[in-house]
């Protein structure tokens, strides 16, 4: 693919990109799903794939609070303890990092987090609205005073101004986060903005050291072009699930994007085999994927709740009654 | 969108090009999935549709030989006989322009296509391979010196090389085409490559009065994106299909299409309730729209034949072996 950030001008999609990494969040965003509850055969099956297939990280799930969500009502990896981790990976010996996301104000990350040496974790994503930047600044310092590696992971930025934007990454350029992310949350971006979007985190948080990542979802059928359009921008840090797996309409599909990047270390026969074995049938039981009511919410740069909602009634495809809904809560 | 032909350079995705023309093929490409073999009912459903939603072209199917294809195999959508085309339009007293292709060596197009004040068709697209150029050229000036508007749609373009392509384009730029389409056949184009091909065109049948085209296919989910792509890239004819209908992978659909182009004389509405009646039910009885195998020989720029003999077969689902087979192959 091509890059606007001078390093690889030419390569055009023949090559690749050395420096460009893929974060799998399929248990992660999968849990959303279906309230965490993958079971530990699934779990191991998609952890081979993903080292199978090279994938540089993987993001198992979340660090909620047990104050605030109970343990009883969803799966484990909603809470990622260290047990539960390691009875899947062990003590992790392979190339592919592991990560877990921290949602701002629903973690009790002083307390839930352990120190980087009592984990087999790597990676602590944070993850917050533009009102929670601050509280995201200090899970970011919580994390890497603990010996993490920092992501941040602002969401929702198709309702967020511009100047409220940059506000938030200026913050973002002086935390310890090593990419911030460019999140798509409600499936309306046009290729277009996500190059806009990700020439300004490129200027602001690039310039001060940092990687810019993208996370897709597939409300318009947009997922994996806006994936590309961001990769072709500059971004070096992407997400994908396996089947496209996700709330709602999902994400980018990791088979799709192992096909674009080239990058010899990838091998996407084992990302197939996982679609397969594990998510063929788990498609029978659980709904994601591109439906029309999620590209009447993305069109609407709306939240999909109301799709997910309309999904999961008693006229999922009445879609003209879904669209009239929806416009007249406009 | 922005656009580099210069005519609107700063409307963004915000504004809309009124010289930006839809043909919806629908009953054209969607006839590749059931043979042509779309009853009355659904026929008049999805042309009411398009009146209303203020599509431009309707491309009811192909001008066949029926030396070569017998009518007891296939629908009437295949030949788009004058009466059968009539029993649905009546005298087509709307703004919605009608079309029909032509396949270069497989149609009659000497007899079979009427001088245009005897026929209710507007426009005749002229298809066909590199190889058939010279034949196209012939069936473009038959078309227009029988009064009809002509287009010339260029298939498989993702396996031409670029020598021949310019070859082919500076033929066309003299011919009687309106339009020139850049036609991803085997889903196969990144938005880099398209938007490449579309300046091409541009440059050389573009810089001769014609307008670009741009059909796609799904294989890899960008049949949309690409659509834009080639939008922004200065192309001002696009196909699209309800609910994305079309061999294999299908196409652009018209529902996400319409959001994009937030032209006011479409009415996505009358669109969505055509999904709805005639494409929830159809889609309980027809396969078509992405899945693995066509995403991987979009992946291999290959015609997706393989894999819609793959999805038809006994072990659909299986993704590696289908994977093996055309690696082996290839």
């Amino acid at each position: 693919m091509s890059t606007d950030n001078g390093s690889n001008a030419h390569s055009r999609w023949v090559g690749y990109r050395p420096d460009l990494k893929i974060l799998d969040c399929t248990l992660r965003d999968g849990g959303l799903v279906n309230d965490h509850m993958f079971d530990d055969d699934k779990a191991r099956k998609i952890y081979a794939a993903l080292v199978a297939a090279g994938v540089d990280y993987m993001e198992l799930g979340y660090k909620a609070s047990k104050k605030i969500f109970s343990p009883d009502e969803f799966g484990c990896w909603k809470f990622c303890d260290e047990d539960d981790i390691r009875r899947i990976v062990g003590d992790n010996d392979t190339p592919l990092k592991l990560s877990v996301m921290a949602d701002a104000e629903r973690t009790d990350y002083h307390e839930d987090i352990l120190p980087r040496d009592q984990s087999v974790i790597d990676c602590i994503r944070v993850a917050c609205y533009i009102h929670q930047v601050p509280t995201a600044l200090d899970m970011l310092k919580d994390a890497r005073d603990k010996g993490y590696e920092a992501l941040l992971q602002l969401m929702a930025v198709s309702v967020v101004s511009e100047t409220d934007l940059r506000a938030a990454l200026d913050m973002a350029a002086t935390s310890p986060a090593e990419a911030v992310y460019i999140v798509d949350s409600f499936g309306a971006l046009y290729s277009e903005q996500v190059r806009d979007l990700t020439r300004m985190y490129k200027d602001i948080v690039g310039a001060a050291g940092k990687e810019v990542g993208f996370h897709a979802h597939n409300n318009q059928q947009l997922a994996f072009s806006n994936t590309i359009e961001a990769i072709v921008a500059g971004a070096n840090r992407v997400d994908a699930t396996i089947s496209g797996i996700g709330r709602g309409a999902g994400n980018c599909p990791l088979e799709l994007l192992m096909g674009f990047l080239h990058n010899p270390k990838y091998n996407v026969r084992a990302v197939l085999q996982c679609c397969r074995d594990v998510f063929v049938p788990l498609s029978k039981q659980m709904d994601w994927g591109y439906s029309v009511p999620y590209a009447i919410t993305g069109q609407l740069n709306q939240h999909p709740r109301e799709a997910i909602k309309w999904r999961a009634g008693e006229t999922p495809d009445d879609y003209v009654g879904f669209y009239d809904l929806v416009i007249e809560e406009d």
